[in-house]
């Protein structure tokens, strides 16, 4: 069983501001080639909130510009580290990070390098992250592999297009892979190196808001079956994961969102002063407060890391991290893959599984509606598509991997907020009346 | 670099010989379930070792019968260790092993097991199999998946059928693979096993002269690329090896030919005692000798288990035991999977690696037709095809595993028999002129 652990100090919310001076003294301590300087226009985005997308500008005019903004206050990133013994590594987490080449050519060992993106953030930060790599470094030859985005391209079929590449490109076992994106890639990523002549090294460059507090750390990697979500993989980790903070600055705010619902998820689990953080610092989070995102970072991957050092191959308190999960398996696999993003259907599975966590007396009516509160200020689901009905959960959770013997195991909260537990003892008819309530039977 | 150690005692080259006392004594010591008595037929075979294959029979007419002799002088298996502290597990080396369901049993811990097995295989053992897992064990439930055999579909498009099955199934974390066949069939379920649900136990019965000397033991997994062998893979060490020697009596003659080749191989490069002895009993081993094979699978397994225990995830001396697998490997992909057995695409593989030895003024010339002559008693190839070019070769090579930093490095014979090296550091000339020697320009 998780129990709260303490959190720190609470991030102010603070509103955007950068003096024209502040900007100029930048521009002349960011190390950024000139020769690819049209392609740092991605972090030159021009920020608005109510838009659901940012629009992004080519052009280097002084607007206002979070990724240079967040490059003063973050010049020496954080570092969380994993400890996983021989395995272990750091997370490097701030702004500016991918300006640094040291922090990710320390990480590199061979002469080769290929990455893996998709179509969407390939235009964005691949050059960048070309340049990081072999700044100062000529002897590494990058090769890369551009995916179709999205959570429906998560198989198989995808899987072979990074062997093909590689193997086209004569990559050796010294390699490394580096998974540039979300949490599909850094899956999809993760699992090719652990199967590329049976494993070669990777780095995960997080660039939502699911990947930098979830998905990247931890070395869980796969794909998705037509049946059920990740059912092939690895347990695979990373040599660094570095979390550059600025490549949020041109997430769309529906993944924005859906990154939250994990923030979200940590707090109930095993963190109450983390959930009462993000209770008083929704706003700023929704507002994209680069010092509390940055914090909300951090304290998740601090969360995810003492988690994944104490049982990283998930024999029982790993598992506490999938709360809302298998709901939301059910949810993402029943409506298509890519449907619903993987945030907005753990959000709805959270409430189904705090809604049975409440039918069989272990939580309070209080928290459940602080849960049904804090997902709705950050814009989640708070229940599953219309279409779903009881047969289509109960199909898709009985693949669950957390199913052991036929027993299925589920995280329900139990106790004060931060506690939970996972467990196959639990009486089926609560199960069945939040499946009813929450579906058409 | 690998030396020579000791072996033991020779095996006398003894013909087969059973009373139908003996005969019928054993009888009613095996073990076996009367339901599936007509499944037992396999290991009823007429032994015609002028022909290529044996003739299978499905009568229990007292017919020379080598599994139940067999099983009367090794009720106990000969227990060899791999060593890898917590990941040890034991190789179970004898006749009628099958015939012992305790032995397999105790390695199973949940209660849901998927064999794994080919179109050749199950007719022959998948009952007998299902039984010893079941017999006084009836809470387990045994699905089966049987695949194509051969080399040529060792690929992602066969692997998925076991995917696709263990899903169907609801097949769960606690559940057990069990790779019952030759290399193809241990190295793709033992791949599934590693993939499944992020890695789930699993168990090899290997039933060639291939497998059970080399490819079940150590966790070595994985399948092809059409452009190279074993690319795609994980090292995935299982519960347990289960060599029943008796599978071997229905082995094709140019199966276990070919397995001889790995055989040979530990010789040449640590075990000189080993070789000689070989040399001695190569007339013996092709008779199908049992206490002669017996002998050869125990000391193949101490030696393959005394590398892999040193050395599991090949950074040096496991790659010795690669020696004629880079030219193997090549003529493998290039005249197409399946067309050449594993073991013959090694021999005349390691007939190049000793040719380029000599070359390099490593070994004497006396070596060189030991080594000539072994192979061709054991009639196995001595030559690639002769549709292979210098470019087809070095084609297939530059994307093996052992290529680092796009340096080549190859398993050479170096010094008195027993010793080799895994080096980069030799002459081109002598790799050219190997290839030319071998091969079309």
């Amino acid at each position: 069983m998780a129990t709260a652990s303490s959190s720190s100090s609470l991030c102010p919310n603070r509103a955007f501001s950068l003096s024209t001076s502040s900007h100029k003294q930048l521009a002349s301590l960011v190390r950024f080639p000139a020769s690819t300087s049209s392609i740092s226009s991605p972090s030159r985005v021009c920020l608005d909130s109510k838009k659901r997308n940012f629009s992004v500008r080519a052009t280097v005019a002084p607007v206002m510009d979070q990724s240079i903004s967040a490059s003063s206050s973050a010049a020496i990133p954080t570092i969380v580290e994993v400890d996983l013994g021989n395995r272990s590594y750091p997370i490097y987490i701030g702004s500016g990070l991918l300006n640094q080449p040291e922090l990710l050519q320390r990480h590199i060992h061979g002469k080769q390098v290929l990455i893996v993106t998709n179509t969407t953030i390939a235009p964005l930060y691949l050059d960048k992250t070309i340049w990081a790599l072999t700044e100062g470094n000529p002897n590494v030859k990058v090769e890369s592999v551009i995916l179709p985005d999205g959570e429906q391209f998560k198989n198989m079929e995808t899987l072979m297009k990074v062997f093909d590449k590689a193997i086209e490109s004569r990559l050796d076992r010294r390699c490394t892979f580096v998974a540039l994106g979300g949490g599909v890639i850094g899956d999809m990523c993760g699992y090719a190196a652990a199967s590329y002549l049976r494993g070669v090294s990777f780095i995960q460059i997080p660039t939502t808001v699911m990947a930098q507090v979830d998905s990247s750390v931890g070395g869980k990697t796969g794909i998705n079956h037509p049946l059920g979500k990740n059912l092939i993989g690895a347990f695979y980790q990373p040599q660094c994961v570095l979390v550059d903070t600025d490549t949020l600055n041109t997430l769309p705010d529906r993944e924005l969102a859906s990154g939250l619902a994990e923030v979200i998820k940590y707090g109930l689990i095993r963190d109450a002063p983390f959930f009462e953080w993000q209770e008083k610092n929704m706003v700023a989070l929704l507002a994209r407060d680069a010092d509390a995102f940055a914090y909300a970072i951090k304290r998740s991957c601090e969360n995810k890391a003492e988690v994944v050092s104490l049982d990283e191959k998930e024999s029982g308190l790993r598992a506490t991290l999938n709360l809302g999960h298998t709901f939301g398996h059910a949810i993402e696999t029943s409506v298509g893959y890519g449907q619903w993003l993987h945030g907005e259907a753990v959000a709805a599975g959270t409430i189904m599984a705090v809604d049975m966590s409440y039918r069989l007396g272990w939580i309070d009516e209080s928290l459940v509606k602080r849960v049904l509160k804090i997902l709705q200020q950050a814009r989640l689901p708070t229940a599953p598509p219309e279409t779903m009905t009881v047969d289509m959960f109960k199909s898709v959770m009985a693949v669950d991997k957390k199913v052991a013997d036929g027993l299925l195991r589920l995280i329900l909260l139990k106790g004060p907020l931060g506690n939970c537990v996972f467990t196959g003892d639990y009486d089926r008819q609560a199960l069945d009346d939040t499946l009813r309530a929450f579906s058409k039977s």
